[in-house]
């Protein structure tokens, strides 16, 4: 189990850098110059374009698209929307990370919006995140939230069958969620939440082994696996959140199958 | 004098680490990333939110403030007056950085409106900006105002008067200015102009500090202690701006009792 | 030849140093933060701001405007209309980074429009959006586009002629266009491929030189062999695009007449 996972991130991050994917970004301010260099990085070609005029070239010319909630405005909800009916007629990756949802009710109505014009085929977020998502789908009732230790793996699921895709609830623990299928990532490092984006990063590169992974739930996987894995690089270089953002970018460059192999752990 | 600035800031920053508390900003796309990140060093969550549907909401849920007019637009300057407004009517410190003031009228009849809406706790610029800020308050007739070489600290004070508020005035000291209380900071580097967005990042950790020190002068005079030693610590770890950016931010996040104690140069 | 293009670079950085002339950026939400860091580097003032109400001061105020379309909207494209159409009416130089031209019909009509607004006198860009540009300009019936391998130069060529201005094409040799001179710049190292937004660094650039020497020929050759060089200069520090990103901001602070005399590879 856990050899495949090995094997499946490796063989993805092979396929993603020597089609370097183009991979669509409608996201925040906040993050736009980190996301775009996290993709190159790793192998892919980022392109962010958010206006309303251009969202359907630009899903068209991409192998993904990637939406992100982060600094959200009526005129950006329409473009994602717009984008996301689009990503879904003609059969491309869909990506939606829903950041700070239950902050706000522009929050919550956007991410119904969004999930009303197409649904992504993967969400990630937190475990927050993800259980303020399901409740802004409109289709909680009678879903079977628990008030178990595993809540958040049961909101995950339970938002996995309204949308259909996959679902990644981030933590110290990732687990990537679709149907009945649930893997799980124990890579990474605590110092990941003291720089801002990174799970905005790890949304992007979703994207991009989305892109040339058109297994969903195996794309998730050997995003989340490549993340936990860049976190533990990084941390080798420094214990401090600026060189570490740097550091983060360095390691996405330099990840191979040998620090694939001696890294991952998940199942 | 100067021992109680030193404890003061060391208490401040042991209050901000253990309450981590939510800021909330309406700032510029320059340095959205870099105040985010500075935030999350010094132990504050940052939180970016401008659109006009919910900043009343974000103000709400997080413990201090900060607008910042960087790039503006007039969508933005409304969702700013909104949450100055509201901010001031729960009570919330409320941080302005009034970037660019006097360079168009724009920005001048900007701050108008923004000081219109609610008076910030705190007010945070270069000596210029907040020359030109008291100026755009419309309140300046009559006031205070020299030409000795002080006059920037007198445009303070009488700006403070017209607000009620702190004023700080960045610089090689920088000065922390209320009614009839004056405090001083001359730490610092002159490589921190070197790196854009710095005055901004100020801005931000007096939203940091002010969010935890209900005494807004003494958050202030906290807030340019941490920038200015920070700088410092920088400083010995690079001479060029790129790298001072990263270690700057590593700086606020290793920043101690210890390293307040050597380097604080303030009454 | 190439011994004066070595000294023209170091006296009109020697130029841009001792002046720091105010460069107006309108730029994109990705490279905002580096772009300004990097013009503080090299020795100007960066000022970005977008707001249709103040673009026409700012224009008036600074000693160049840089207009990137990186991530476009309506609002933003009016502004850049109204910037263009005030630079060229005061004679101030004016840059477009036509970033991702040919890419979405919004980019192309954007192009046409600024271009209709103001001439540049320095468009720079890879050959791609170079050739996109002079397809945009609607001018290029009957212009010598060739199948030939130097068809990016002779679209080049032919866009210089339609706008009056110079042309420079990014590349592994950097071409500097201008009717019937041609000069190249062969610094520069392929990780500048990996980091987002060096293009657009190199158009900010070109606007920092353009704001202290008139001959805009010239000042676009001296600004692509400061940007060769820096990336050379960076490549020794590091072999990974994050800390490269770092290193390249340091390099511009570094650069001086010594790198120049030893690196510069161009005529």
């Amino acid at each position: 189990m856990s050899q495949s996972i090995i094997q499946n991130t490796i063989d993805d991050l092979d396929a993603l850098r020597s089609k370097s994917p183009l991979v669509h970004n409608i996201t925040n301010y906040v993050v736009m110059n980190n996301t775009a260099n996290a993709l190159l990085a790793i192998g892919a070609s980022p392109i962010m374009a958010h206006a309303i005029d251009e969202v359907e070239e630009m899903v068209t010319i991409c192998s993904a698209t990637v939406i992100n909630i982060g600094t959200l405005s009526e005129p950006w909800i329409q473009s994602m929307e717009k984008a996301a009916t689009k990503a879904v007629s003609i059969g491309k990756p869909l990506i939606l990370d829903p950041v700070g949802a239950g902050a706000s009710n522009l929050r919550n109505m956007a991410i119904r919006r969004i999930l009303g014009a197409g649904s992504p085929s993967i969400i990630r977020g937190n475990a927050s995140e993800i259980l303020s998502t399901l409740n802004s789908s409109g289709k909680t009732k009678g879903v079977d939230a628990t008030d178990s230790s595993d809540s958040a793996v049961d909101s995950g699921k339970s938002l996995s069958k309204v949308t259909g895709g996959v679902v990644v609830i981030s933590g110290a623990t990732d687990y990537i969620l679709s149907g009945t299928d649930k893997a799980q990532v124990r890579n990474g490092d605590a110092l990941m939440t003291k720089v801002t984006g990174l799970g905005c990063t790890a949304s992007a590169i979703c994207g991009a082994f989305a892109a040339v992974q058109a297994n969903q739930f195996r794309a998730a996987t050997s995003a989340m696996a490549v993340m936990g894995i860049a976190g533990e690089m990084a941390k080798i270089k420094t214990s401090s959140p600026g060189s570490f953002q740097v550091a983060f970018i360095d390691a996405l460059y330099e990840i191979n199958a040998d620090t694939i192999k001696q890294r991952l752990n998940g199942e």
